[in-house]
């Protein structure tokens, strides 16, 4: 048993989808939640301003005494997880390699689609993962610049982002994916749009929803559970501003407890 | 006569468009650009954010030696620029007060619109001038947050694009604007499209070519011209991406030059 908390962070405020599966799944986990909303989105940002954005905000996790570290933002887990890894001795798990796996184990065709941020797509870490566990796999992806900021206007159900979804998917579609990793933390809350544009044949796997379960499994086999009788969960951030409250609570679908702001630069 | 740069700063890219205008109208000028790539955008930000990363451009600008600066991003002029004058003492312009002046003089029934990002129209920068300016003008303002990233993935000429300008621009309309300031450095790019939506008889006021008239109007009656013949660029950025390349020849019509990338954190 361990009573410290889990660290989860994200460039703003896509990594609190992970942050719900986990109060789900693991309702006795205390969560520190990080939100780089000074320097968002790390999408459209260059390898190395990443690592370097993930340094400092390790830095602060590990200031606040947590047990483990969830990277829930697919652009920092796609360019950054291996270094952080290789920096810090706790246990650090990026969403990318959960939601390889669970694709690598859904998939009957073999051919998969990954959808994310410009900086994720052209990093490739989900199709180095895919090849290794099974070099048949054929990975086809697309970054979708839009859909975050479809998102953050809160178009969701709405023509627009249809057209939007249509036009990235449609190559996807006809290259025949069976599969489809929804490969950054947005994209869930599109994910009834995604799934009509895909057809209902084709498999949406939500790499939040993967990491909080492997977190949990982790937690298990190695005998690490809070056990508390309910978690809490603190929300620090960058910057502060009403965009991430307004997301926030849609998200967690709560009222938000109130944020700090951290002078994350400092770190 | 003044030989040293002209320094211009903005998030990103945008700011090019001010660049681009000047070389245009000064081409004996020397400019030191600096884009804020590693924290871009700047118009989802907290006020207190883009007053901190202002002040560390504007030291890093003061130590290229440059006479004057143009704030050439309409989120930082609206936020920052009051704050920046107090601190520094070289001139410094944004484009929120030339782009006023213009729309001042241009609308007949005094009703002006402006659109911009969030944290411009939440500033209510353009408001608060143009009510100096003249107490009978009623400004209507918009937000528009999908123009940046349409600008960016390139879709000028587009039905999406054409949709999203209709659904921001509507209210505007309906209000009976006969001047539109368009109050971000990427909406010049979407102008032809803007034109079509507001209709031929509403005179668009691009603000970057108002700054560029001002500094240049500010250089001859001060005598500082620089008369050199032919300026140079240099471009300095806190990030480095294929990106801003890509946009920057876009924007400036010619191969874009080496960018040099500044830890502007620890300025």
């Amino acid at each position: 048993m361990d009573a410290r908390p889990i660290g989860v962070f994200d460039s703003g405020v896509g990594g609190l989808t992970v942050v719900s599966q986990m109060r789900r799944m693991l309702p006795g986990e205390s969560i520190v939640y990080f939100g780089d909303l000074a320097r968002l989105p790390y999408g459209s940002k260059s390898k190395q301003s990443i690592i370097q954005f993930s340094h400092q905000i390790m830095r602060f996790l590990l200031g606040q005494d947590v047990k483990a570290v969830i990277i829930a933002c697919g652009t920092a887990s796609s360019n950054s997880l291996e270094e952080m890894r290789a920096s810090y001795s706790i246990p650090i798990m990026g969403v990318v390699e959960p939601g390889a796996h669970a694709a690598a184990n859904k998939t009957r065709n073999k051919r998969i689609g990954v959808i994310g941020t410009e900086a994720t797509v052209s990093s490739g870490a989900y199709g180095q993962l895919l090849a290794g566990l099974d070099p048949e796999i054929q990975v086809f992806s697309k970054a979708c610049p839009l859909f975050v900021p479809l998102v953050e206007e809160g178009w969701f159900d709405d023509g627009v982002t249809r057209e939007v979804i249509h036009r990235y998917l449609i190559p996807l579609k006809e290259e025949g994916v069976d599969t489809l990793i929804l490969g950054c933390t947005h994209y869930p809350l599109l994910r009834g749009l995604i799934q009509e544009e895909m057809g209902e044949q084709v498999t949406l796997v939500d790499p939040s929803q993967e990491a909080a379960l492997l977190m949990k499994s982790f937690l298990i086999s190695h005998q690490r559970l809070a056990e508390n009788a309910e978690g809490s969960v603190r929300f620090y951030a960058s910057d502060s501003t009403e965009k991430f409250q307004r997301l926030a609570e849609v998200i967690l679908d709560s009222p938000m407890m109130p944020v700090k702001r951290i002078a994350i630069e400092n770190y």
